[in-house]
C-alpha cells in the first residue's frame, strides 16, 4: 500500500490536469494501461505534469543515446537506490524496447563488477590517480 | 592516502603474479598507464589476478552489449555509491571509448530523472503493478 | 516476517523491563497501539529500553526544532536507506503531527530536487568551493 | 578537480543562455558569489535553467515549509547521499538562513536516531503494521 | 515477484550446467532444499557456475577469518543495501552457523553505532586524521 | 575541512564535559591521541558524552563478539555508507587489534560476493524463500 491514495480512473473523471496527462500517457505508449507510479502522482497535479514532461523528453524522445541505453542506466540506478517499484517498471521498459536475455545477462555482469570495484576502491580508500583528473 | 601499500613497478620488480597482470594491462590496454586500482589491488595476487580476468572478460571482450553501454552503467553505479576513485576512472574509460559530451549530458539527464523517480516510488511507497510482474 | 519474534502483549505478560517501556510508549502517545518496531525490540530489552529513551528525548521532548521539522527529516533519512517500515511509520507520525498535502508534495519536491542535484554533484566530482569551508 | 570543465566568469563571457542564468542567481541571491555547482552546470546549458529554475521555484519561492525545513530535508538527503559537495553547499545555506547551534545538533540528533532505527528495522525486516497502510 | 523465471527441479531437468551447480549446492550443504537465488541465476549459467564457485571458496572453504564472522560481515553489507532477500538469507546462514542471541544482539549494536557514527562524520564532514593515513 | 570547528586541546582547556571525555578516551585507550571524530563531536558535550558512552560501551566492554569481528562490522558498514573518514579511522582500528593482510584480503573478498550477490537479488528482485521466514 502506498501513503497516498492511487487515482482510479473514475476519480480522475474529468479533473482537467490529471486527465490530460494520462491521456497522453495512453496516447504516447499506444497503451490504455497507466501504471500506479503516475496514479500516485495524481495526488499532485504540478508534480504529475513535469515528471511526465521530463519522462517524455529524456526516455521517449530521440537523443544522444539509443532508448535502451537509457533504461539501463535506468534499471543500474534503480537497483542501487534498492527501489522495488522502479526495479520492475523500468526491466519492463527495457524488455518491451528489446532488451535480450544476453543482454539482461551481461548487464547484470557489469553491476556485479562495478559493484565489487566500487567496493574495493571505497574500501581501501585508493586516491584518484592525477592522469583521470586531467579535465 | 589508500589504507594500502599502491605497489610501484620497482616494488612489483619481478613478482610472477602481479607483474603478469601489470603487463597483461599494459598489452590489452596498449599503455603504459597502470592506474592506482590495480596498485592497491597488487596487496593480495588472487584477487589482483581474479577482478583483472574479469575486467577483461566484462568490459574488454565483445558481448551482447556495446562497450560505451556498459560503461555508462558502471558509471551510475559507481556515482550512486559515491565512489569518488570510480567515477573518475570510468567517466575517463566512457570518454576513451567516444562519450561525446551530448551523450554525457544526456546520461545525467537519465540519471537525474531515476534518482528523482525512485525518492517518489520509495517516498511513497507505491506498490509494484501486478503487470510488471508477469514474469 | 521480521528475523526476529514479535512479541505479543500476552508474551510481554509481566516481564518487567519490556512491559515497562510498553506502558510508557502507551502512556506516552495516549493510545494503545504499540507498533511492530517496539515488539521487534523486545528481543532485547537493553536495547529495547535505549532506543525509546532516544525517541523520547528526540522526537517527543520540546528542542530547537518543531516535531514536524524533526518527522520530515527522519522522513527522508528513511527514503534514501530505503527503509519502507521507516517510511511508513514516519509518514504516518508526520500526519498525526499535521502535515498537510501541501506541505507533502513541497517536502517531495525537496527530496526530487536534492536527488538531482546530489546525483549531479556526486556524478561530476565537483570540487568544494573554498567559501564554503571557512568553518 | 572535476570531470568537466568549471566555467570561470570570463568563459561565460557573453554566452546568452548561461550568462543569463548567472546573472539571475546573482540578482536573487544578492550576492556576487556564483558556486562551482552552476559553473559545471554551465557545460549543458538546458540542464544549467532547468535545475536553477527548479532551486528558484522549490528553495527560494515561499511554500508551505518554511526555508530552513527544506534546508534540513536537503541536508538530510545530502548527508544519505555521501555527497561532499552537497553537505557542505547546504549546510552553509542553512547557516545562511538563520540555523543557530542548537539546531544543528538537534537535527544531528534526529539523523543519528533514523540511521539507528532504519538500521534495525532493515535488519530485522520488520513488517509494517496494518495500522500505517490505511491510506 | 522475479524479473526472472526460478527454475523448478522440474525445469532444471537435466540441464548439465545447471544441474551439476545444484548437485553440487546439495552435497556441499548437505541439505536437499536450493533456495531461489540460484534458481534465479539458472537463467544464466554461466553466472550461476561462477557465484557458486565464488560462495563456496569465499564463505565455505576454511580461510583466516572464521564462517560467523563473515556472515557477519555478509549480514552488515546486505542490512546497508537494503537487500531483503539477502538480508533473510544471510542471517539465516548465520544462525544455522551457530549466531547466539547475545551475539544478533550486540552485532545489531555495532551496527547502530556504526550507522550512527557515519551519519555524524559524513555529516559534519569531519577530515580524516593524517595519524591514520600513515600506510 | 568539517562543518565545525575541531577543538585543539587549548580550546578544550578545562571545559569539564569536554575535558572529561578527552581523559577518558585518552585513559581507555592508553594513548594522548584524541582523534579528529572527537574534536569534532565537542561542539556539542550531550553528543560527545553519549556516542562515547556507546563506543565504550559496545567496542571497548567484553562482549558476545569479539573486538575483531566487531571492528570488521564496523568496516563494513563505513565502506557501503562511502564514509571516508570511518573507512579510516575503523580500519586504523582493526589493524591495532591485530587483523592480519589474510584476513584484510578475505574481508574484502566477503565485501565483494556480498556487494555481487546483493546486486543479483536486487536487481532480480528475488521472492524470499518461505524456508527463511520460519521465525
Amino acid at each position: 500500500m502506498a501513503t497516498v491514495r492511487l487515482w482510479t480512473d473514475a476519480e480522475v473523471g474529468d479533473d482537467p490536469r490529471v486527465k490530460a496527462v494520462f491521456d497522453d500517457i495512453r496516447a504516447t505508449r499506444q497503451s490504455d494501461f497507466v501504471n500506479n507510479f503516475w496514479r500516485a502522482l495524481a495526488n499532485d497535479p504540478a508534480t504529475l505534469e513535469r515528471i511526465w514532461a521530463s519522462v517524455k523528453e529524456v526516455m521517449v524522445a530521440p537523443g544522444a543515446l539509443d532508448p535502451l541505453t537509457k533504461e539501463l542506466v535506468y534499471m543500474a540506478v534503480s537497483i542501487n537506490n534498492s527501489c522495488p517499484y522502479c526495479v520492475h517498471s523500468h526491466t519492463a521498459a527495457a524488455r518491451a524496447k528489446g532488451l535480450s536475455a544476453a543482454q539482461y545477462a551481461e548487464f547484470l555482469s557489469v553491476l556485479r563488477l562495478a559493484s565489487q570495484t566500487n567496493a574495493l576502491a571505497n574500501g581501501m580508500q585508493i586516491p584518484v590517480d592525477p592522469e583521470f583528473l586531467g579535465g
